[in-house]
């Protein structure tokens, strides 16, 4: 399909009709279901004493000359020869006087705004991915088409609330400004919430930015109305670097959201044990939240885990483990002792969009969603332990998240829906295809997939035996066919274009 | 590989050695976490009064004289003329006064027993199916030497604990004493717990007839030491059939185990809507309970549940949807509100051991956790919505359920699992892998998977590109020659031979 035709979408919308992919309609999901307790109240405590004990006696490297001004002149004890900050519980207890249980992140279609905190969850596209694959071209490095591809699909599905950051590196721009092309994509194909990257002021600027223009707002607008995010990925262990922080302070001094998430491979990057990882991982991502704080109070930040585990006998990093799974439900507990909101990850090593790929993936979100993930992130496409995004695991991930919002609305139990008559008016040994009380429900009684094939073997066999994942090409074409891009007005969409133009000639000049 | 090399297994437990499939030991599985409540303790109660309300006033068809004959001594209201018997809440509350919150079942190894009840899990290999398939051999239908293959799988994995009914019809032999030929599999092959047939009261008196033979117990003996369980599937709405009631009455009288399990698909053998399908389930359920225990009382009862959803465009089961993942988690709160152990199932409508596959069942499985299944009935091998027994699904599932045992295994946080001081040691930026706190634990420290692949692409690719499917064909047919046979006293064996020699006959002749 050209560019162009794709370009008039907005036309194409009449197309969408009965043979239209079934998807949920724009919802925002809530777990009103209590948090499952991994840890007993003990063991919570015995964690964020340990972690007290890190962020006291050993610090953290933070590789950023205006971030240790900004703890020294707060009381932390900088050593800057070795880049060492110890800050000390009194100081975390003050940060977290002044951040928020819940926020909103708004798009510039305030219906896909999302909520950060409670109980409202949101599914993010995969971020990061340096390839792309699919089984149709097979594996390839990422590039800009594929880049808009890959927006476009979580444009259209529904259950996608954010988009991750980078969900491939467009690799044939160039490194220095190619950021200004994603978000650009991200701004004119789809209408949601997007994270920027962090990577140095320069590239989260950019972001803030250009989600101000397209929302019509200045940046002290956006600041009391935030619209993007990033994750601040810790250099496991202990250790911020340059970019990282300068990233973090830039979000931060803007009003923007920040999620700070250590990366704790256990064995690898962390002590083996769930316990030991768990609570550096709490030092860690309190250091960052503590800092978001001293820059300014009230920013909005989000408690971020990432914590699975290696392969012991390769180093390998594995996803969707039991350790992960438990990480998942455990991090949640830590989060909300904090009042923070949370972000957590499904994940795979699966090299294929297979049943490794869907159970690994399942495992993993089950746990994000029962530790009461807020911003379940990399949540659709992710793949290769998350080194490429899949265009069929993209669909397969989509169902599993349509599976799961499905799962958490709760059950209705009132006369008409416990059917006593209707129990009564059918004969034993009979059904209830013909019964009133289903014929008035049955079209919108179930949830309907677009994936699962419950054909029977005759008939499966007939069409072309196809499993999940040849289905899942079919699907991600149809998608794009019948994506729609959102419309934004032409002065909006210039004031873009003036923006990026004027931002490569200045990075062009050596600004960062 | 002979049927000769094959008998020979004991001797070649020393060929089991590093190159094993790993798997963890055999191991009682409890779920140490409060259950999930999907339902409100008044929704609870709104389904409960629903369920008495058609008990009292519509009745179950029990197409059996002698049931009739007992419910009507125990003071239901019977009528002859349509087999309706209606039941009031005060005989289900005295049935209830007998039955055992938890009881167990021994087979002929007793370190193969299984608990009942309580916060124990046990997994099954999956029942019934008509058909056979496997990626080398394609489908077919059920016959003997794959239904050896499956009950030595099931025997090789120590996650499962228990072989369902049947695992493939096979076909090739008489339909009226093939039953005998699969006991006597169970028995020599395997020597765990398994499920007899309860169609009729012959075939459930053999299962229980060779399992005593195989203990070195009399009757009377295993009526106070149960040994096996069967399902007695209601025929959905409120319909008791003969043979089902009679089995039902054999296995009762014998003091063995029955899990009455009522199959409401809603929107076809049910309401469309969940409260309304629970409601009947509750209804079905109880009733068999209350027939349980009219023939003995205390005699050891499950609280079945199976219900899902119908594709409502064509009227097909389909299993692992978000209605039957919610039914498996509500209908647990159902069981324990009788303190009654609680019989549920995974599944999954996929033709192949696909994506598909894993994301039903895995959907399913998570509902059976949340919901305190004590039996987790077809928890291995259930392909196509349980027509195929599918011996690369089997795999699969056993790699699941052994994520899900260890995702149970609570959390330790001492101080030595907090390793702190590894912390300490390691440099901000640095890693773990040398760590002495890392080396004591690394080579148990995390689950190792037989399925997954954590190989990095290349590595995957040099070595086939094989997707998961493709790896489990692999490991079945390695968990085969892995294969050790139980040893069993010739005696006992002979007896067994000379019990079925006489059945045959008497069955030649007419007998049930």
């Amino acid at each position: 399909m050209s560019e162009q035709r794709r370009r008039r979408g907005p036309e194409r919308a009449a197309h969408r009709g009965p043979s239209a992919i079934p998807q949920l309609p724009t919802r925002r999901v809530r777990n009103p279901y209590p948090q499952m307790a991994l840890l007993s109240a003990d063991q919570v405590e015995a964690i964020h004493l340990a972690s007290m004990h890190i962020l006291e006696n050993f610090g953290i490297e933070v590789m950023n000359a205006r971030a240790l001004a900004l703890f020294e002149r707060a009381g932390a004890k900088v050593d800057h020869a070795t880049m060492n900050v110890r800050v000390d519980r009194g100081m975390v207890e003050e940060a977290l006087k002044t951040t928020r249980a819940a926020y909103t992140l708004t798009p510039r279609n305030p219906a896909n705004t999302i909520h950060l905190g409670g109980d409202t969850i949101n599914f993010t596209l995969v971020a990061g991915p340096a390839n792309v694959h699919d089984m149709e071209r097979g594996r390839r490095a990422g590039n800009l088409r594929d880049y808009q591809d890959l927006v476009r699909l979580a444009q259209h599905f529904n259950c996608i609330h954010m988009l991750g950051n980078q969900v491939c590196a467009p690799i044939e721009l160039p490194a220095n400004s190619r950021h200004l092309d994603t978000y650009f994509a991200n701004l004119t194909l789809t209408d949601k919430c997007f994270h920027v990257s962090a990577i140095g002021r320069g590239r989260a600027l950019d972001g803030i930015e250009m989600m101000a223009i397209a929302r019509g707002l200045s940046l002290e607008e956006m600041a009391a109305s935030p619209g993007v995010t990033t994750i601040i990925s810790v250099n496991s262990p202990r250790r911020f670097d340059e970019m990282m922080a300068e990233g973090l302070m830039t979000m931060a001094e803007h009003g923007q959201s920040v999620a700070v998430t250590p990366f704790t491979l256990m064995g690898a990057m962390s002590p083996v044990t769930l316990a030991g990882a768990l609570a550096q991982q709490n030092a860690e991502a309190l250091f960052g939240v503590v800092l978001t704080q001293l820059v300014r109070p009230g920013a909005p930040v989000m408690y971020g885990a990432f914590t699975s585990n290696v392969d012991m006998k390769s180093g390998a990093p594995a996803f969707g483990t039991p350790e992960n799974t438990k990480a998942n439900v455990a991090s949640g507990q830590l989060a909300r002792r904090y009042n923070l909101p949370y972000r957590t990850t499904p994940g795979s090593a699966s090299n294929a969009a297979d049943a490794q790929g869907a159970y690994e993936t399942m495992m993993a979100l089950w746990g994000a969603v029962l530790g009461h993930g807020n911003l379940v992130y990399h949540a659709a496409g992710w793949q290769e332990g998350g080194l490429t995004a899949s265009l069929e695991k993209f669909i397969i991930d989509v169902e599993m998240i349509q599976h799961i919002m499905e799962f958490l609305r709760p059950i209705a139990v009132d006369e008409a829906e416990l059917a006593v008559e209707a129990l009564g008016r059918v004969p034993t040994g009979g059904h209830f295809f013909g019964e009133p009380h289903t014929l008035e429900r049955y079209a919108t009684a179930f949830y309907q997939p677009m994936l699962s094939n419950w054909q029977n073997y005759e008939a499966w066999r007939e069409a072309g035996s196809l499993d999940a994942t040849a289905r899942a090409t079919r699907l991600w074409k149809k998608a794009l066919e019948e994506y729609v891009e959102p419309a934004m007005d032409a002065d909006v969409r210039e004031a873009l274009e003036a923006y990026m133009a004027r931002r490569r000639e200045a990075i062009g000049q050596g600004e960062p």
